[in-house]
């Protein structure tokens, strides 16, 4: 048995000293010959290891570089430097693995998030990185607590599908027929029933239609898992591939889910709060350092603890979508031709527009609900007035929108009818109007983007950096 | 705000009665025109609502249809019937969507899982399928519970990959290309790098490798996510898209993943039988009923739960994979000639092997190590005797091989050496040799297919009972 060692973080959270401990990791720094930073992705603050000057023979010292990964069996005693109640005096040291410190990718020096998604195998082992994915870890447990604790199923709705949810959005094809010379038709076309599945399939796009089958039975479910999106967009905010959160809920209406979607954000967040505040508390700092770089009227007016706790303390503002597009008609920044894009009833908000609303307008996260139903999705439920569906998008600072959600059109009549209209085949979908056939009930759900939700809580800006592996066109690495 | 309702479970949990509550729910049954049985698939334990006869109007009577849904207002009384405490006297109660009990696909009568399979977007909503996901559920949470207590990071490893991390197995392909008509190279084949990632992409079939990177740095992650075989079988144990869990930890040694491994299954299963004890009686009767089809010797020996507290109550037998060689030349069943397959060092074990080890010699899970190295993949740490590699698998009763480790080649030189006997391409897989570059440590890890344990603790046989909506050869249905 190998692994009898005590982790770092454990060995940091006590004062106790006077006992012997083993513990393991990898080298961050030597210094003066004598003081070696250990650490083992516990934490990011590293345990200071001391050897006496001659302990060891001159060949094994000379491993001891950067990157390199130790074994250390010593004494617990009280430190003397800043910043740390305990260190290990070595009694018995061993090289587990070399690192040859010259030609190791991560240097001692600062070096840009660029970089770092070339090497994106590796930087795991910086401290931004280990912040960043130690924090995603916390919001992922979060999300399954929240859900739990309440009751919700955690179902997991299929990845390979034979139907496109949203009804929009360009997918990835799943085949296993050859790339070249694949089975004809007598059209000339692909014949899809020599393929895998006997038709043509494809990466899921959302859990939703699947997850509305489970609350109908559970009452409340959540999705967890990846979701996929074949566009051709290079953003900060866009992945080809991603990690999505969908609840649904039987018996609840758009005022039910906005006051869950609100409180399960809270909860994750000060989950984040309670259970990694040192992970935070560098990330904040490595935010404000990177903002002075910026002109003052660019840098972000709260610092990142801050806002965090400011989304905490503060209820979310709900407007309609037709009052949004009145806020931005009268907005100066309207008057003064400061908008892009067009703002006018009928037609989506714009990234510039949400940010509007959220950063200058009401500066804190909104949710806007009601929206026009011609830019919505079919299944969302019809208001009363005709125009308006029952949907509701969160806009967050910083990062636009973070929840797309709505209350189901349950009423079997006017959902036939509005997919006919947007040309759904209803027949291919007739398991999913079977719910709305038998003891149909008013149900709501929604969507949220882990990602965009991780870019939030961890201050950075661009989303391939709060994914440990970024799937995005013409780039699928590692 | 429609949602003010109570959910059945927490309302038979407590004896309280007196006050007035909502409750809403699928009608179960209706019995003696005053009884209505209501689920809201928070626990298979319909709440009984009481009606006074005359007390509704005769048209809302009459949609009081098994399968209906409907919201009750009422007093919570002690229940003179069997089985609860309390029972809800209606003082309203209105139907919110009908159901037409001849047309409703699931019949007050034994219908078989195969039916079931077809009406898969409404089986959750009987007794059996609610019970086993909520099974499934629990599992799960304790899956992150377990992981989340011991510090490992949660880690999404990606689904669409270029790599192949077993160096076997067949894939799906992931495309934007035309179908018809794909973009040709100058050698006639097609060009991937027109396609979405400028190159030829798959679903992944583990998040192994990728799991590895993490573990260089957090010392302890996990991965849980859909894994993907494009393999045409089509046997009750087979799915070509399945939930994989992988644990990977850094300084561990082969037995140090043996200890974790049974730990951790013990772990989950212990948690469902404290968290769905209620499911699992019901799986176990179901279980029983249906093996009393079986003659008396293809029936199980112990029931459901009494084989889970076996289970948890006794060690894992671990023994060598030249001793399982041994035990099976040495059975009566091998000198019968019972075996199909060829018994012989340096073939891997069938299915009936496997069985006869577990079932009929251990009567318990065996954990079978250090296998020979040319039935295993190329990333398992090489023993000392030349022929031999560290892995472990772990064989269930009625299952077969729930988990699949090993601990995996630190040693650079060897890896490689061994990769290039393998003719597995060095350079494209630099990133992964990287770990074994820069500080390399001693690893361990293994994988847990889900679906395996599911089927395990809920007694079911066929893996397509276990996943909300089975993929499989010729079938994406939902």
């Amino acid at each position: 048995m190998f692994n009898n060692r005590v982790k770092i973080k454990a060995l940091l959270a006590s004062d106790e000293t006077g006992h012997e401990v083993t513990v393991m990791g990898w080298v961050r720094s030597l210094r003066n010959n004598q003081f070696i930073a250990l650490n083992d992705g516990s934490t990011n603050n590293n345990l200071q290891v001391v050897i006496e000057l001659g302990q060891l023979d001159e060949a094994t010292f000379k491993r001891i570089t950067r990157g390199a990964s130790i074994r250390v069996t010593g004494e617990v005693v009280p430190s003397l430097g800043q910043g740390q109640k305990v260190e290990v005096k070595a009694k018995q040291l061993d090289i587990l693995g070399d690192c040859d410190a010259e030609k190791f990718p991560l240097q001692p020096k600062k070096q840009s998030l660029e970089f770092m998604r070339e090497v994106a195998h590796l930087r795991f082992r910086t401290n931004t990185f280990g912040a960043i994915f130690r924090v995603r870890h916390s919001l992922a447990f979060a999300i399954h607590n929240f859900f739990n604790q309440q009751g919700f199923v955690y179902l997991h709705t299929p990845i390979i599908t034979s139907s496109d949810a949203e009804g929009a959005g360009e997918m990835f094809r799943v085949t296993t027929l050859p790339a070249t010379n694949p089975p004809l038709n007598e059209q000339g076309g692909v014949d899809f029933t020599e393929d895998f599945f006997g038709k043509s399939t494809n990466l899921t796009v959302s859990g939703q239609l699947e997850g509305e089958l489970g609350a109908m039975a559970f009452s409340d479910i959540y999705t967890f898992g990846p979701t996929f999106r074949a566009e051709n967009s290079n953003t900060t905010r866009h992945l080809a591939e991603f990690w999505m959160v969908e609840p649904e809920m039987a018996f609840y209406d758009l005022e039910d889910n906005m006051n869950l979607a609100e409180q399960f954000i809270k909860y994750i967040i000060q989950y984040a709060m309670d259970h990694n505040r040192e992970d935070l508390e560098f990330l904040a700092q490595r935010l404000a350092d990177e903002e002075k770089q910026l002109p003052q009227d660019k840098r972000s007016e709260l610092g990142l603890i801050e806002k965090l706790e400011f989304v905490l303390n503060n209820g979310f503002e709900r407007i309609t979508y037709t009052e949004a597009i009145d806020i931005l008609l009268n907005s100066s920044a309207y008057k003064k031709k400061k908008f892009q894009y067009e703002v006018k009833w009928g037609v989506d908000m714009q990234s510039e527009h949400e940010r509007y609303l959220v950063e200058k307008h009401f500066k804190k996260p909104v949710i806007v609900t009601n929206y026009p139903k011609d830019i919505k999705s079919f299944y969302m439920r019809q208001n009363d007035d005709g125009k308006t569906v029952a949907a509701m998008d969160i806009l967050a600072p910083g990062i636009g929108e973070i929840v797309g959600g709505s209350q189901r059109e349950e009423r079997l009549e006017l959902l036939e009818k509005r997919m006919k209209d947007l040309n759904i085949p209803t027949e291919e979908m007739s398991w999913y109007l079977d719910t709305r056939r038998y003891g149909s009930v008013p149900h709501a759900g929604f969507g949220l983007g882990f990602e965009r939700i991780v870019l939030f809580v961890t201050g950075m800006t661009n989303i391939r950096d709060v994914i440990p592996f970024a799937r995005t066109p013409k780039n699928c690495e590692f």
